[in-house]
């Protein structure tokens, strides 16, 4: 079954209890998950191989197979791994303010971004050609999350039109400023970052002039003395 | 072939002289066309066959077949044919102040999001299954032109990063107001366009705060007695 460097060498320390044999099958798929995730993160979907997933895990091309299936599976596991690394990066430390939050939030996005930045890049512009109804579906799971992220910080449960909207046309904006932001690089990250927060203030400040529940929502930021 | 009606039954009427065959050659593949876009627009295109523009067009699942090759090409030939009525819809009609000419056209980029709502959403919302890179460009190349449209009305030839950033990211808001409009529809067109015009004016003072060339921008624009 191919090459048993790296990776498989590790697994050979294990015995054969069922309990470790299973956590190492868990760890095992976790390696070739990193070096995929990797793999996708600096380059277009279409010009990582599965060969190429394997030399990176120092595993066999039949065990990649074995674990994910298909590029494809493999690509769509990577993805949702990496969805799920940034939920956690971006869960609020602490009890800080909502603006305080939503600047060390823009932070935490944009490592991430510039750590996956083939992989964002390729996703977020159009896509790799075996791009299905699924990785959109995961693309905007991961809109919504943020959402429902940015909604618990500003403590806000029922959002009106204005607000929902003004919400996701910001993610939107965050979106596309990181890909412009990889694709040009002509700007201080953290100018950007203060940029994007202040749109998000002068955003919420229109809504606020369409919707007396964004007015509200402002004037509890500002108690919290955010402005 | 067959069925001959509808369409099929006007092309009788030309003689067999090249110039007048290849007016009803082009016709025809225009009313092909016509046809799948309006399948296209109204659905996902996952559930839009050959045989649906066919019965819709009235010809036979050859002639599609003959004029587009397969499924995946019709639909890339659709998308490039909505890109270019959308950008012909939003080129400025006269000599009108920019941030009029902006709402006009919003209003304008509106009508066509409500006329190719199912279309609109899935091609946006991270596109049906066979979306491939080509659609991926054709999508990039719409943002791209709008960018150089805004950035034309505006009198701006060469953005500086903060300016650049915003307008796409304005950009971005609006694709993604759309689609959240075609979702709930649970706040008025008019004033979701007024809301996504305020969006810009607002967007455009921040990156003032900034960048110099963008506070110049904003000094022009009220010159224009805008604000």
């Amino acid at each position: 079954m191919g090459s048993r460097s790296g990776a498989a060498r590790q697994e050979k320390s294990g015995d054969a209890r069922p309990a470790r044999r299973r956590l190492s099958v868990d760890r095992r798929r976790e390696e070739l998950m990193a070096a995929a995730l990797e793999l996708f993160s600096r380059h277009d979907a279409e010009d990582v191989s599965i060969d190429d997933v394997a030399a990176a895990a120092g595993a066999s091309r039949a065990l990649v197979y074995h674990y994910f299936g298909g590029k494809q599976e493999l690509y769509v596991a990577a993805l949702k791994s990496a969805a799920a690394q940034l939920e956690a990066r971006l869960r609020p430390q602490g009890n800080g303010r909502p603006m305080d939050e939503l600047a060390l939030g823009l932070e935490r996005y944009f490592d991430f971004v510039e750590e996956h930045a083939a992989g964002f890049a390729a996703l977020l512009k159009g896509g790799p050609a075996d791009r299905s109804g699924e990785i959109g579906e995961i693309v905007d799971s991961v809109r919504h999350r943020l959402l429902r992220l940015i909604m618990r910080q500003m403590r806000v449960e029922e959002p009106g039109p204005a607000l929902r909207i003004t919400l996701r046309s910001w993610i939107a904006s965050v979106e596309t400023a990181g890909l412009d932001w990889l694709e040009h690089r002509d700007i201080e990250r953290p100018t950007l970052e203060r940029m994007l927060v202040d749109h998000m203030v002068a955003l919420l400040g229109v809504a606020a002039n369409h919707d007396p529940q964004v007015e509200g929502l402002l004037e509890e930021l500002a108690r919290d003395q955010l402005f």
